[in-house]
């Protein structure tokens, strides 16, 4: 007997641009033809959050309707918290899948570790639950269909085959037609850098402020990382962990005499 | 010819528990003794804000005097902001070093991914300067001293030896009299989960709020992890990274049939 056919799929959708962006609405809707779905996600944007989540302040959550229906819960909070509330404490059994996305623009290479999208299936992933990241390569394009397509068939086999207890998978798809797709790559996470720089600027009342800018040096070309995946028009799929450790120099440590600073 | 006695050593201190911290204090003092020290730390707590970077808004600076003297440079940011403004704007000449804390509270284990503490270290790490994170395991214990030391002795370490690119050593220092440790781990990140749970509360006008709790569950006994490290009174060492790739998982993928996904 088909397991499938004896209980629906639980699917909690989250995302980081705010449960009123184009990006959800898209991925909500792809998810639906798989099973039930619910959406908890940040009531208003909440990009480069990073792993962030509340515990001085209180969450606040409320029902959130798209098109005169209701659509999500809204929290204000950031993506890890909406996960977390999701599961621990809103929806009355936990999901069989975390999707989050479809972020305006790419998680690849070191913005994974500034991503929120990323974030809320990482915090999936952290209470046990098969988890997925999809982005969009584009703050631009509102073309998030085929990404929802993908979101929805890759979502299939990751509920066949598992994923390993602390991985999760970090999907980032070109912003180009359908048919301009060269195809599908299993990708690492790529090398590279902010060259940031700070615009200094006076306020009316001639107080210093300081904003954010820059641009990413790709540090790494080789096609096998996200970056240069999703550059040469492939859609990307990057297995991410986070076990932190360093393993490599976890041996290498010891000779250095870290255990023996006094 | 020692390289160290032509020019002072730049040192920059960071944390996640706001300028006025006692643990960022002792820090300093300590460091001192290595060289020159710039603070420029969040102006108020940041916990558990995870990789954060604000890009949304501007950032605010401003100095902050403690004991009637100038201490660092306060800003309205998250850790990751303090660190990223003040190598790329504040300071005349980049750091050699950064060490951030000493954080009220260990960062540990599945912790490590919410810590601002480590966020600040990562991104001096991510900005190609050798990093530190430093934590005593204790919210309550003001006695920072031998974690101050430790952190001064193992920076020595580290600017003679060097670290990999894109690694950073996270220290965790058990809060217990110096006499009591026993000694230094080289210790891989732990294996936990949080039990989460959520207070439901109804405010004074009968809306309901959600509030953050739960317990840390232990997963993995071995002596070798930073979680049982520091519970046995041993100064725990991890060298952690941000290529979060699974590697294990990354040639699996392709038996999936991922790439053949349509």
């Amino acid at each position: 007997m088909n397991k499938s056919k004896s209980k629906r799929l639980r699917i909690l959708v989250s995302n980081d641009d705010g449960i009123d962006s184009a990006g959800i609405f898209a991925l909500v809707r792809e998810m639906k033809k798989l099973g039930d779905v619910t959406v908890v996600a940040p009531h208003k944007q909440q990009s480069a959050v990073g792993h962030a989540i509340t515990m001085n302040y209180p969450l606040r959550v409320s029902k959130f309707n798209k098109n005169g229906k209701f659509f999500g819960y809204a929290v204000e909070g950031t993506p890890a918290d909406c996960v977390k509330l999701a599961v621990r404490s809103l929806l009355p059994l936990p999901p069989d899948l975390v999707v989050s996305g479809i972020n305006h623009g790419s998680n690849t290479a070191i913005n994974i570790i500034y991503s929120g999208t990323v974030s809320a299936a990482t915090e999936g992933t952290v209470l046990g639950i098969p988890s997925i990241a999809v982005s969009l390569t584009s703050y631009k394009s509102q073309d998030f269909l085929f990404a929802a397509k993908f979101a929805r068939k890759l979502s299939t086999l990751v509920l066949k085959k598992g994923l390993p207890k602390a991985t999760l998978l970090n999907v980032n798809v070109p912003a180009v037609p359908e048919h301009q797709i060269k195809g599908i790559k299993i990708t690492r996470q790529g090398k590279t850098n902010w060259n940031d720089t700070f615009d200094t600027r006076l306020d009316p009342y001639k107080n210093t402020y300081y904003w954010l800018t820059g641009e990413l040096e790709i540090l790494d070309h080789s096609e096998d990382t996200d970056q240069i995946a999703v550059m040469k028009k492939y859609v990307s799929v990057t297995p991410i962990h986070y076990d932190l450790t360093d393993y490599t120099l976890l041996e290498t440590l010891s000779s250095w005499g870290v255990e023996k600073v006094r």
